[in-house]
């Protein structure tokens, strides 16, 4: 099981999430590229210290809009956003190629994430946009139980996928994500935090918000580097990792 | 000698230059990369059309300046400058994997060229930047007579070059460009570009402003899409290379 | 009947609309604000024109999208609304200080002017951050049959309204705009837009798609200065005027 | 003496600036306006904190780079800057209007607050426009010794000046400021910034990085919200203040 966060979403003076001292403890960096978050300069010292830590570099597009953080619905055809993530894997793949590494994955970021989960025409356009900029490179999906369509269109399209569970969220019984305006949406503790990762790792399954255990089969875990346990929990993973937890 | 134009400097809903009209008698698109000008579906496009016509495709990387068409002087360090070439080219290179073609030169904008050309330490970033973003593809700088430190600096960072001549602009009897705030430095009408695009071909000579004839050594000659007289040049060049000129 | 046109469409070196051609015709001049269109020197000369020829001056707010140019749904909170326009008419009116003028109403533009006359909730943020921002100003809204909400709610907020109708747009039988995306949405020829400008203001009425004569009640008429048909239009309706139509 | 500091400095999701902790202490509230940082909703609720704490509200305009923050050396012509300049007050204007309250002075930030104080075409610029776009507003200017050129400037325009001082930054001999790219420049502790406060204060005096003992004549002492020591600084003189000491 990877854990994968959001990495190198600072933009110019203004910082956002510890990089620092997250990517130690991750395996998978999911890094901005400058349409929600990001810049140049930022995206160059975030694959520098991926580099260093030996963590897999991942793009991480979102819709243009720095001001709304790319957590916006956004309106926009289908050209649009097959160009828009042309534009933003290629720009990674360039800061990558300075440095003589590559862009091996690609989850898109907030408002992409959730509209792509929840209609398979903007998926499938991310699906096609994502192999051609980035052939081989596998899409990082939400791990929902009802996967076969989208299996049957990454099949049909040629692309891999990586399942995704989340760490500090919390899941209805259907297996999505609680709405985050609904109390105890997101954990409110570092602790709730490792617990569920814990539980996800060893056990399969995560508890949802009503009690009901629920089976979660991912590839990969996505903790966040900006909230405030980020630091609490980076240490607790890569502590309880080190004991030959993974 | 080949033409090349800049292309692919619309924006959004505004649209700047006539590239449907120029490119099928160009040789070398260099597409706008979203900092000056363009975005991405214009980009997207762009390369479309360059493909149609069998155009080589180059990157145009400027400063990030829209307002300003990276035309404004730009304060900014050898780091920011580095990864914002590698940001522009990767992200033209991933709208040009899309469509499975590539980008084959770099050729700065506006401000950036001009502070190149006067400034080795710039130059310098400039080179290393492309060199490390774009490998294998040459840089295009401005075909000055006294070239020989730009070709050393070249051949220590190992990047090939080719060396610009203009169309439309007047040149003083040093080989530069005449500043465009004196009368004459732009050339006021279709025929007085096209004798320069002649001259420069067949003879390898420019009349500088003051009458002198100037030797100019010249790779490829810049016209330019964007003018009143973009469509009159492009389509008597078309008529006098089908004519065997070229 | 006072002739509106959106004016100051231009952004830094792209140009929209025949603003010097059209000026002259028009009564009432929306000048963007920046944040679809537009720039502080646009904005200062659109001023300095609408001046020139003694034209209303009002305030053309749009959503902060200039990639999309403001026709792109927005998502936003009414609280985002609400400041957006207090910056953006504060704004307009900081560059008509400058020159000694005022803003004189305000009129939204693209897709926020769409959502404002199909969102009652969207109307009322309107009203209410125009009326804080720009204390007298009428707001210029749709002239739809159905009004009356629309005037009891202006009512209760305490601002005026001017209700507007379209020079090159079709109508269908509800007195609305037929959907751009249909045929003969959008009159193809400058004959077309005169004669559905000189039956608004000679008869009260508009023949809709679908060959009903509609009544239509307007303060003021939009025509457009991007079309291709501007010049001409702008060109007849002031020879129309001249000779006493107004 | 009046404090003055920066304020509403954030952008969209990035914070910058502990505003609640330090407004309670101020006598000034500089806004930032949208162009080097803040965006409109971070205004509205600035001017908003302001109000609640009684502090005086003032414009922060800047160049037109988010992404410097406003730091970087930007070249543009007199227009440009005049335009910018009435568009950044005229927006905050704005956004006071709509909670009944008014901008009562202006101060330029970073790279054009340098640049004016070394240019006194580009001060003759901002003052014009200053007075033009907030008339009755002083400009916030550096309490440098040779102020005369200044004070005949102003009298000549018409605009009332207020000279400012800074607390955490080292003075040179002839009263300007350390450059920050010299040991010693920026102040390194909270103490150190709270004794040349009490100084400035009490005795109109600094103390020189080279020891020497400075007058120092001004309206309004600097403080930032922003930097590491801003918290205990802001409580530190909220406390000596509530023993009289202002």
């Amino acid at each position: 099981m990877k854990l994968n966060c959001d990495m190198g979403e600072s933009f110019g003076a203004w910082t956002m999430g510890k990089d620092a001292e997250v990517m130690p403890c991750i395996d998978m960096a999911s890094i901005a590229c400058g349409f929600h978050a990001s810049d140049p300069v930022t995206m160059q010292k975030t694959v520098a210290l991926a580099l260093e830590q030996g963590v897999t570099i991942g793009a991480h597009p979102g819709y243009p809009d720095l001001m709304g953080f790319g957590r916006r619905q956004f309106d926009c055809t289908e050209q649009e956003l097959y160009a828009w993530l042309g534009y933003q894997i290629g720009a990674l793949k360039g800061i990558c190629q300075q440095q003589n590494t590559v862009v091996n994955y690609v989850k898109p970021h907030g408002a992409l994430y959730n509209t792509m989960m929840k209609d398979m025409a903007v998926l499938e356009t991310v699906m096609r946009a994502v192999k051609a900029a980035a052939p081989g490179c596998p899409l990082v999906v939400m791990a929902i139980p009802k996967r076969q369509p989208i299996l049957d269109m990454a099949a049909d399209i040629g692309i891999d996928l990586m399942f995704e569970a989340f760490s500090d969220r919390a899941y209805d019984d259907e297996g999505f994500l609680v709405d985050r305006r609904i109390d105890g949406a997101v954990h409110g503790s570092a602790n709730a935090i490792i617990e569920q990762v814990q539980q996800i790792i060893e056990q399969g399954t995560v508890t949802t918000l009503s009690g009901k255990t629920l089976k979660i089969e991912a590839d990969t875990l996505c903790i966040h580097g900006d909230g405030p346990h980020a630091s609490a929990v980076a240490n607790a993973l890569t502590q309880w990792r080190a004991n030959g937890a993974d």
